[in-house]
């Protein structure tokens, strides 16, 4: 059969094409797409800076929710028609990673959507093990937030958030919010800095203490608000050097730090301040299939403002505006893609 | 009463005086020295790095061993004549760090022996709560290494190493050398990363695989002693830059890496491989109590061969040449000043 796909074709180009896709092989499972987030990755894609890992006739897109249309050889557990979305991980079983029991960053990890095909297209043919059964009645659309949802929730477990904590999240872009309102939700006293006036906005509206680096010195900030302790967990979402330069000058003695950004280069690091204070720092990438399950959860449970926290959803053929828009649109949070017109 | 006393007087001189000293106040015990070790931070003294912390009118040291000589008001536990070494840290209990239960590293630490008067003298009055009694039989020589080992046996606490894991120690100097001893006790497969001849053959007498970058890769010797997984911990000592680069390159999946090395300066750090690998780093600063109580009963137990280890032993009339040779000396692990001449 055919089905309608968007392909990345360098230099910041998508095209809409007619794709044949072959019907789901063993262990496979096709997916019917519904709707598919634009993520920050599919951003650097659309800029060029991924040509090297992605190629020119890849359909990516990862942020996604949808139905299962066709059910492969040998997969049990699905039916026909059941909401479902895909935690785009497939691991290779085999090296000391996936030996050691974390498959989520398997040392040959494909990213589906980015290694490999992705779900910017109507039918999508993925390994059944990626696939999480939704619970009824969930909105489609926000559904395609589970994904994000799941990074913050990997994100929060590896600090250790406990109730009563001090935590400073240093940038407040889509992951930074969501990894705030997690951290909330685990019992955390939450600052945000970040220097977008129309993020600190929509921060503030979602009841987060803010503190803006460009106009006011964000370390006293955090001091008043702490009594000179300093934050016991700091995410570093900015992937910038002041970023990395506050994540230490603003923590408490013994601060668990989370490096949730992707740093290209290799910043400068106080590891005086380390040692001084003994502060620990952990990298955290992606999610584990309980991240899954409890970002579906806090979904469900209206952790999320879904409503405000998706800025706008545009159907399939409008791939390449969506990209065009949000590149230069200082006050979106979440931009969707909607595959399947009908989906609710 | 009087007592002779080596005091620091800038631009690398000790001057040898008579001082008086007081009888102990309350809660204190005057201390009668027995030996005290040269610590590399006593050398950044000695080279005047420390000027503005230390004066020009401090003695120091406080890698030492020694008996009770007097005790003061308000003390028990104690009697004269018993053998003890002297936990040097003197805190505030009031700030956010002790508050938390982290007196070790408190935010108005005193380190006695830079910050306050130090064991290179003949008598010596300190907090009783710093003191822990020794073991009968144990050589006071061999006693004043109990300090660098309960550096050594924190660091390996923060680690958490287990039995059977690969460990990375990076830098071979009296720190290092302590820490591989420690963590080979804790059942790692240790293997040490030192550029110096004469430390990589102390070290390989010692029974430790050894890694020379000068003149092979570090990373793909951990490599290929670890089946290509990496080291599961790394003990950055080396305080270089070189050294920061191999922790992160040569460390496994969630590899957990200890920030043993003070760097005065911020280095450059991989941080993509800490999200990438999902690393973890701990700083790690002087010792607790239990380190202590470990650190003695390693010493009775013999993990560390004291007669090699500790390389000279000067009289406390020789401290000014002790330092001058020490920083010449590239065979020398511990030297020692002897200040009690009757001690055993």
């Amino acid at each position: 059969m055919t089905n309608k796909a968007a392909v990345y074709r360098g230099d910041k180009t998508f095209t809409l094409e007619e794709k044949t896709i072959a019907p789901p092989g063993p262990g496979e499972v096709q997916i019917k797409v519904a709707y598919c987030g634009i993520c920050g990755t599919d951003l650097h894609i659309y800029l060029g800076h991924m040509d090297k890992r992605v190629g020119f006739e890849r359909t990516i897109g990862h942020e996604m929710s949808g139905t299962v249309a066709a059910i492969g050889e040998d997969v049990t557990g699905f039916r026909t028609g059941q909401p479902i979305v895909v935690r785009p991980l497939d691991h290779c079983g085999k090296c000391p990673a996936c030996e050691a029991g974390h498959e989520h960053i398997c040392h040959n990890l494909k990213f589906i959507g980015i290694d490999t095909e992705g779900a910017f297209q109507e039918y999508w043919n993925v390994p059944a093990h990626t696939l999480h059964a939704l619970p009824d009645g969930l909105d489609l659309s926000h559904a395609a937030l589970i994904e994000p949802l799941a990074v913050a929730c990997h994100d929060v477990h590896r600090a250790r958030v406990a109730p009563g904590e001090d935590v400073l999240v240093i940038g407040g872009g889509p992951i930074g919010l969501l990894v705030a309102l997690v951290a909330r939700q685990a019992g955390g006293k939450v600052v945000i800095s970040e220097i977008s006036e129309n993020r600190l906005a929509y921060a503030e509206k979602l009841g987060f203490r803010t503190v803006n680096p460009k106009t006011d010195d964000p370390v006293a900030a955090v001091n008043q608000l702490t009594g000179k302790k300093g934050a016991d967990v700091v995410f570093e979402v900015s992937g910038s050097q002041a970023g990395v330069d506050l994540m230490t000058a603003a923590a408490a003695t013994r601060a668990r730090i989370v490096m949730v950004a992707i740093h290209a280069s290799k910043p400068s690091v106080d590891m005086f301040q380390f040692f001084w204070r003994e502060l620990e720092l952990f990298g955290a990438r992606v999610y584990r299939p309980e991240d899954y399950d409890e970002a579906m959860r806090y979904l469900a449970e209206g952790v999320v403002d879904c409503t405000s926290f998706i800025t706008d959803i545009q159907p399939l053929e409008d791939i390449q505006a969506a990209f065009e828009a949000l590149i230069g649109n200082p006050s979106a949070i979440k931009s969707m893609i909607q595959i399947d017109g009908n989906a609710k």
